[in-house]
């Protein structure tokens, strides 16, 4: 038997963990879950053989190298920040690692060792990172493969509601961490390159400098730029490239409405207001217009943002409520962000038989024989139900899928690494469509940003 | 002789050192200079008896030592983080000290040292912090010596360019650090109270949210919010005021131009661009505006900004020659705040013969046998020449008279104080208007936010 230790249980690990029970046998795996609650494992579990479930404390250094000293290779599940006590048992006792997470400064300083000691450590194996590195990079090697010059490539990801489910103005509902929602492009410009020129977009502008993609079968949807579009380049290899644009993808007029709560400044994340707990939604608003004795918190409002009587974005506002003056925001010394977010809450939560939508939107652009070509690669993935939900599947089956084969050696490269190489896309982008998720790709004319050619 | 220690020439020091040698006689005293660079102090002093000028370096402890043993009493005018060692030396060697800067942590730390030993340490006696500390608590404290209590108090301060130096269409130059007028506003939401309730204005919105202000005999001005306005309410005894306000006054119609900067991200200060050393002003322009291949620089900037084709606010951006293509950044690896000072620098630097002005406005309502009154006091300070600047004087003069006057015991409440009681701010303000630093009082009607009571 070859044994997985899967760390943390979460939201996200439902697929991981059905994927390798479901091979258990014919792989001869044994799985051991550890957690610090294991009733969720417990649930996703039921009466499967090949695994076992057990209280682990991360931070309990004893519990956890008996654990990991235990295994084959060890799957962390955790937050980002929780993964490097981990990864330095795995260098210690001499296990493979897989994460969905960022490559931390921490974890990347463990590459040596690693490789020294012949283990892979897989990073950013989910999606956005993920799935987005192995579909970008194998259309990107075949463009290469068969002689083309990259020119242009943009990528956009978003987690959403999906279609049936979508029953809000904002086509809107949280899927993920609510907070990275609400404070969503802070903390500095976003950078990217177009034709050949950065371009720097601040906070107050994000949310207004949208672009729209049309998604066959599933209509239009917008993006806003990330923070760092550049933060890829040298590792694709682009280095020369024109056009570099990551992005964001809701659906559209999302980022207009956005913008409001952005430009009154109730985002903010970075100060506690006072008063908090004793404040009404309609406080809350208030807070952030100047004093009248006399014009109501909606006309100061629109005023503010100059927004008409007849401007279908005012209906998104009435919707969440944000004028009431009976609903009260109770949170204690709370910021803008922790009020903004309760307030969505309200409306942007998951009913019980809703599904969730992840949609990714390619697009490279290249040169070869002298034109200009461009390919567009899209894909979706809609949830079963809200345990196997989109989010789930596209983070845990492409680690379940590395996992073993990391295991099987097919996947064998040493080193602290993220999935951009033949070796580990090949495999896992064919397994990944077998389970429905499959990118589409299509020759579409290069439109780039010059059309005319004018 | 009473020897005075000065630590600092700078552009600060001229009506400084010219006071106490018009009075070195007079008041016996001897003065002695040091700064790292001699020149310009010889320059202030000319053949001038009572004084000598030494090299002192505040970081070599002991030349440090060897000028403050020697001093009765220390003036610092050396920026704010410079002060924390010659006040430590202050209280080994017994003597007291006077600044111009706000009072930090480390220096607060020694109250109780100074107490022990007498000593006064006395600080923001300079202006905005200083004049404005002394001219509101003496209307509030003649306000509450008559029975009445403080509903609102807002007050407002700007250094700016002279009438008869007015000579650009932005009716401001730089008569001061030029990078705190740039970065200024940042840093997170504006905050003060109006009628009750507290107000957040986020920085995107600042200089949208203005007043205007009228001062006889020089016109009208705007103010914009300061960051906190409320840091001295409770040092102003204004626990329970209604209305609270602090901001920095400009020519009307400087703000609204500036938001056009702060709306295309030109005063962000957190991070570099890193070819800005081969960009033009245009470019670094472009660099904020989407890329095209046909529309001009100039229409974009107006499309983003929304600035109508006949919107005189454009003549301010021509007159700057932000679109020039020849004019280059020059800096490397600048940061958006810095490109956009260089640029400021070429039109909004002092000429020669220009002068500068220091005006104040501060607004008192208060409430007395059941009716509500307003007092509203106005003090415009101009400069003679590039020497003996509006701003020179008004920090100068309250850090030179308070020195004499805490030689002469006139102030000798000890410890690390701010000069808001009577026996400071009284005998300093009349001091001051034989100079020509006068506040006009007049009752008005008290106006509030709710002049018809409705």
């Amino acid at each position: 038997m070859r044994k997985i230790l899967i760390i943390g249980a979460g939201k996200s690990s439902s697929y991981l963990i059905k994927y390798l029970l479901d091979k258990s046998q014919s792989e001869n795996l044994h799985i051991t879950i550890g957690d610090l609650n294991v009733e969720n494992a417990k649930k996703l579990v039921g009466s499967h053989n090949n695994v076992n479930i057990v209280h682990l404390d991360v931070f309990n250094a004893q519990s956890r190298t008996i654990a990991v000293k235990d295994a084959d290779i060890v799957v962390s599940m955790l937050p980002a920040r929780f993964h490097i006590e981990v990864a330095k048992d795995c260098i210690t006792y001499k296990k493979h690692m897989v994460t969905a997470s960022y490559v931390s400064a921490e974890m990347q300083a463990l590459n040596e060792d690693a490789i020294a000691n012949g283990l892979v450590f897989m990073n950013e194996i989910g999606v956005d990172p993920g799935i987005d590195h192995m579909s970008a990079m194998q259309v990107i090697d075949q463009i290469r493969d068969k002689g083309g010059k990259m020119i242009l490539f943009e990528s956009f990801t978003g987690g959403l509601v999906a279609p049936e489910s979508d029953t809000n103005l904002w086509n809107y509902k949280f899927t993920w961490n609510p907070r990275n929602v609400v404070v969503a492009g802070q903390g500095g410009a976003a950078k990217f390159l177009q034709e050949g020129q950065f371009k720097y977009i601040p906070y107050n502008r994000l949310f207004r400098r949208t672009e729209f993609l049309e998604v066959e079968g599933y209509g239009r949807f917008e993006a806003y730029a990330n923070r760092d579009s550049l933060k890829y380049q040298n590792v694709y290899g682009l280095d020369y490239i024109k056009t570099l644009y990551r992005g964001t993808m809701r659906r559209v007029g999302f980022s207009r409405a956005w913008n409001v709560f952005v430009q009154l400044g109730m985002t903010d994340d970075s100060y506690t207001i006072d008063d908090s707990i004793n404040m009404s939604y309609r406080d809350f608003v208030n807070a952030f217009l100047p004093y009248s004795p006399t014009d109501s918190v909606e006309l100061k409002f629109r005023h503010a943002l100059k927004i008409d009587q007849d401007d279908i974005v005012w209906d998104k506002f009435l919707e969440l409520d944000l004028f009431n003056s009976e609903k009260m925001v109770v949170l204690e010394k709370a910021t803008p962000a922790q009020i903004l977010q309760k307030i969505l809450l309200d409306s942007w939560t998951l009913n019980q038989d809703d599904k969730d939508m992840i949609v990714m939107y390619h697009k490279f652009g290249y040169e070869l024989n002298s034109k200009k070509h461009q390919i567009d690669a899209t894909m979706v993935t809609v949830g079963e139900d809200q345990t196997y939900t989109a989010m789930a599947k596209t983070v845990g089956l492409p680690v379940a899928i590395a996992t073993v084969a990391i295991l099987n050696g097919k996947i064998k490269t040493p080193g602290v690494q993220i999935p951009i190489t033949k070796e580990v896309y090949t495999p896992i982008l064919k397994e990944l469509e077998t389970y429905g998720v499959v990118f589409k790709e299509k020759e579409v004319s290069y439109l780039g940003y010059n059309p005319l050619n004018v």
